[in-house]
């Protein structure tokens, strides 16, 4: 078992910053800078392609630290961020690209399924080992109860199978944006606890069908399904839930004693 | 033109509410104790075989009026609540109990559909009628931004028609539960004002696919489609933006000069 190895902290705007590895998985931690102590840890995933500090994901993990209290983990898929690339990381990318520059929508699709399934089976032990880790440090431990925060995309494609398989998550943000094949409905329906469904209305890249096919799938008694207009790309989230997770994570008391 | 005409006038935990009639519409008038000038106006459509007076209606009406310091407005549908039925009106209901009662989904969805049309084309000169009549009170007057606080089902099946060609409606809430016809896609299209939709997502009686077009067929650049487990019937929302009126309409400021 690798051990929790932390890189870099910064400090910013009441926000703490620590990079770390584990094994070849490399992450970040992001804190409030004090009061940390056994707050919900909130897991956040990236979009296919991106890595775990593009500037959304940074501005939604700034906003559950200083707004809910809360501690926020994210780590690269595989291929992605500051990990390395394999040769077939590199193939992957190669075809993907020639694909959508040639329109080849089944081509586009058939590659995202397979590889986004590939990595989810590659991330979602890497997300079970960092869980592990985190519950090592004293300010999180295994008191601290755990969501996963989502992001659309490969975010909903690893953390999916990740929420269907591992209990400590007890509250989920999915969404639409990625291809949606058999293996990850089947995963859906194995989840129970209360989900939150970003759905952007006009993905062109996506089947509206499949996308409220695998919201149906999911056997939690509470889930909302939240669309707005736009697609993945270019959409502005509005009217949505941000106490989500709050409410089922329970609140930090974050003003001063 | 009718003249409206107060009949009643109680209050209760700072809510005022008076009875009124315009010709043979019977309506009900909620406001805030005190500082009501000219605040946003929100009128509310009732569900089928219901009154502008239910429990849920009460409920909401209250709460706008405390939380927000809206007026709102209800009238009850023609042959529904203080208004006398036609003999076409008890046809309909003896018809729509047999078909229900026999499973005859078929003839329930014909008849709901046929009704709810005509229903709408008697509702909505009466809702812009009574529009007019509220406008003439000082303390509304043109100024007040207007708002349809929907509710689902014939609130539904009246509010598109009504919003689509009244311009003094500057915001929506709509939802499921009502038999999508064509005629109904067609006056969603022309509403561009922003729309709040609730789906009910196991609604025995609507087919779910229908409600997804009809959300689908707003013109609004600002639409959200939120939706919970659970059929019209029994339904419990949560994770809904409650703000959506107030953020369109404004909100009054109801503290203590």
């Amino acid at each position: 078992m690798h051990s929790l190895r932390f890189t870099l902290e910064t400090s910013s705007h009441g926000v703490v910053e620590c990079d770390f590895t584990l094994g070849e998985v490399t992450g970040v931690l992001w804190s409030p800078t004090s009061g940390s102590e056994h707050a919900p840890l909130v897991l956040m995933g990236h979009g296919g392609g991106l890595h775990k500090k593009t500037p959304e994901l940074l501005a939604r993990a700034r906003h559950y630290v200083t707004t809910h209290g809360f501690t926020v983990a994210a780590i690269d898929a595989p291929g992605h961020g500051d990990r390395p690339r394999t040769v077939e990381d590199e193939q992957v990318r190669a075809d993907l690209k020639q694909a959508m520059a040639a329109g080849e929508t089944q081509r586009v699709e058939s590659i995202t399924v397979r590889y986004g399934t590939a990595l989810a089976q590659r991330a979602v032990p890497e997300w079970q080992a960092t869980l592990d880790a985190l519950q090592q440090l004293p300010e999180i431990g295994t008191e601290a109860p755990i969501g996963y925060g989502g992001g659309i995309t490969l975010g909903t494609g690893i953390g999916i199978p990740l929420t269907a398989i591992e209990p400590r998550i007890t509250a989920a943000i999915f969404g639409g944006g990625f291809v949606v094949h058999e293996a990850l409905i089947e995963a859906a329906r194995r989840i129970t606890v209360p989900v939150q469904f970003l759905l952007p209305w006009d993905d062109e890249h996506v089947d509206r069908q499949s996308a409220l096919a695998l919201f149906d799938a999911f056997s939690s008694k509470e889930k909302t399904l939240h669309a707005n207009p736009g697609d993945h790309r270019n959409i502005r989230w509005y009217g949505l839930d941000n106490g989500f997770l709050a409410r089922h994570l329970g609140r930090v008391d974050t003003s001063p004693a």
